[in-house]
């Protein structure tokens, strides 16, 4: 773990706000330190636009909508979903620098994603894959919140589920997950954590899930299988399974078959995207998607506002830390095996900063003759 | 507009309180950057001193009044009405250097006002005017609020009443005011923006009163006649008139008779005076006086209030503007038709601030033999 | 009075807590600018830690005791009370550079005491004498209350009671302390300040006292003997008698025999001890210990709530101080003859200060031949 400093690349996708958030009204968020006003258009695609008039600087967000444009509060200035002034008062001829900027927007797995870097290089198929948000396989529902940390201190938290035994002890935490082994892998833009425990007790959340859905109830076989995508989006295979009933890795071969083969378990993705706001704020979008009992939406609500309170534990964690950090500038981190997958997390998000850096001018060194 | 900075003269008359507010007790405000401290003598005039002890910096504020003197409320300093020490606790002599900064006062047309620059040019003569505020053929009242923005974002605002229409709606904005012509012109310390707006419908502000006052509904000949006078008082001439009456500009002639040829219609004068209380927050003085149904108390207290109502509508707008121009402390702003007369104050002002400034030191350049 | 700037000697006693504080639970302080965490053993020591985890700054102090030993609220790492780290997560082997900081401690009279500095120089007999403070010869109790401003201010107020006059009027407060003449002497870490008020009424508190204690009403002689010990602690021996008794200082010797002839009297100790927090924040812990009506708990309750109402007062008063000085980086105090007491103390403080230093290398300084 490096030293804080401002590090997210701007050439990716940021989830800005869940569908529901969007209407035909103007909605105020700041992403990547950039202040943006998004609303529904009448087609039903997002536009997003930069919060401040051209003209003094009032956030857009003030104003109000005139069909598909943005009136500004203080003076009427019109901007259309382009950005472009379309109208300003008591003049005919309209200044041609008179612009706001407008952002690259893709609506996607229940989030609208905007893109604050180069428009040109906005390819929709890198959006991050979270389908099991609107997956008819899957049920489930999530939330946003707004955490005072470094983006990638929810990114650390997550890449290391270790913590869930000290932090979130009463749900599900347990001494298992401290002491199994895990494997960390990594690829280009992504990195694993795997992290089996066979024939365990399970932990009180997911005793309660298994009974419920399988009416089962004793050892289990539990799994978390932790993927990062950079620069911040985490999805998380988590589960249990009737001990022994071949949710188990079959002599280390995670193949596909075996993954599939869970009938006899309750299955849930935690998906994970953290969009940084500024450089000790970020808006972290979660969802937990579930595989079983998909009728019941008593259980959805239930789920959800039960992993709320887990990720509060997180929250009062995380902003205590970002505060230590803030105090202790020159602090020199040590890792531990359990920091192996954050520690790839982040090797892969300064790959991305470090590619958006100007190139440094090389100066040939000439040895003295 | 230019960027941010501070930016205020120090020779020049500023609104400290409205006369009720200062009585034979100790008053603290923040002037131009000064902390001061004022009270009402016996013989009724007002005493402005530095509010910080000359011993241990305490506000004398936090002290007493004993007469007309203020004794310290941490060692019992005291000192006389021009800032003397006249008493040390413990010692008979008194050290010569222990005095406070003393201001220069007047009281004229309801409002305390203080000099904080060199008292040698504090000339009463150059307090601006505000006879309405206490002239019998006017009735009126205001209020002091104090606002988080640059004193100079409340001279804007007033200098271009096109933000009436997007800001006040429900009130005195409409149409006819973004729309309306308007004629910008200045003097040495004063600028004019003079809108008239004929045969209109009334906004619903201006139809209410016409309708009470005169018995008249129907088309109107609206004006607004804004003077601004440097550093930082705008006194707003505004009305509306049965329309045709002769409250319309005579061919381009804005002479006198024109000007008081208002019998068919209801005038008020909107008095604003904006004093600087720190770089981003300033204390902005304001009354609304008639002239018309002068004793109707009720009246009176309705206008105060409902004034104080869209004044409160400026704020949200300016503190708003004030926190985007600290972000973005770079921008380059550029002006509108609308911004004439603004234009015109702000070069005003840094005239006079410009003025204060040392002068620079004149290098003679010698072009190389 | 110097300009503000960070000063206080790390090699020195402060008190941490009262001892009725500190349990077999985590409590949080701010020492000297740093973060500690402390806890009661099973021995009943007190054990004090720095309040960061090593591996990943979260506060200790959100975490929870197993035993005598600390497991940090995030990802469990344990340590000892001597700050060694016994485990880590998911790993056999200890990174041996593991380990927190770990503080000097001792309780005594009530307080408990770290020394911030250097642990080699941490002699128990340097701890300042507070025995009043559980001498059975005494009754008494106090407080801690955490006031902003830096700590020199605090031990500035208690070395002139002159301001007893004006800030606390209603209760210790008279003009005779005010114009009573005192006795400045110093020492090589002692600074004391002596009043003696002969044949005076007593202010509305001794009034009180000397009543309800003794039966008396009438004059008395009331004395103040201020004790500084360096860096921060004073105690105030306070009180009155029957007028001519014997408490006033016969001809000038302050022998023993008289300080203890107060049989017709009723005497307090002050007890203050004044801990940096911050550099504009500080820990005051008093408390008031008297020599009469010893058994009545209702008295003791009755004082410590007194008392608290007054030092409430002077916390106003020192806030405001601290503000004002933040504002006048610059401003140069002078000292009147109230001031000698705290002008010793600074003096004493302040070579605390200057011993820490690291030497100035000494550069020799040739004349040109």
């Amino acid at each position: 773990m490096t030293a804080l400093k401002t590090s997210f690349p701007l050439n990716a996708w940021y989830a800005a706000a869940y569908d529901v958030e969007v209407k035909h009204e103007l909605l105020a968020r700041t992403i990547c330190k950039q202040k943006m006003v998004m609303f529904r258009q009448s087609d039903g695609t997002v536009a997003m636009l930069e919060d401040a008039c051209w003209h003094r600087l009032l956030p857009l967000s003030m104003g109000r909508l005139e069909g598909d444009e943005v009136v500004c509060g203080y003076h009427g200035l019109v901007y259309n979903a382009q950005g472009r002034c379309t109208h300003m008062p008591s003049q005919e001829t309209l200044n041609p620098s008179a612009c706001v900027r407008s952002y690259p927007v893709v609506e996607k797995h229940r989030f609208v994603w905007v893109w604050p870097g180069d428009p040109a290089k906005a390819d929709p198929a890198l959006v991050p894959d979270m389908h099991w948000n609107d997956d008819p396989a899957w049920a489930g529902d999530g939330k946003m919140i707004t955490v005072k940390c470094d983006y990638r201190l929810v990114v650390d938290n997550l890449m290391d589920l270790t913590h869930e035994t000290f932090v979130h002890g009463s749900s599900i935490g347990q001494r298992a997950v401290a002491e199994a082994p895990f494997v960390a892998t990594h690829g280009n833009r992504k990195a694993t954590v795997t992290r089996w425990m066979e024939n365990i007790d399970a932990p009180p959340f997911w005793a309660g899930q298994i009974k419920q859905a399988r009416g089962y109830e004793g050892k289990v076989d539990r799994w978390q299988i932790i993927q990062f995508e950079a620069p911040c989006t985490v999805v998380i295979d988590v589960g249990v399974a009737q001990a022994g009933t071949g949710a188990v890795p079959p002599g280390g071969n995670q193949g596909d078959a075996r993954l599939s083969e869970r009938s006899h378990g309750v299955n849930g993705q935690v998906l994970n995207t953290i969009t940084p706001a500024t450089d000790n704020t970020c808006h972290y979008f979660w969802a937990f998607a579930r595989n079983y009992s998909l009728g019941e939406q008593r259980l959805t609500h239930q789920l959800r506002e039960g992993v709320a309170s887990i990720f509060r534990e997180d929250e009062h964690v995380l902003e205590a830390q970002q505060i230590a950090m803030e105090e202790h500038p020159e602090h020199q981190f040590y890792n531990l095996n359990i920091d192996a997958g954050s520690m790839w997390a982040r090797k892969l998000i300064d790959k991305l900063v470090a590619a958006e850096q100007p190139a440094a001018k090389i100066i040939p060194i000439r040895q003295a003759a």
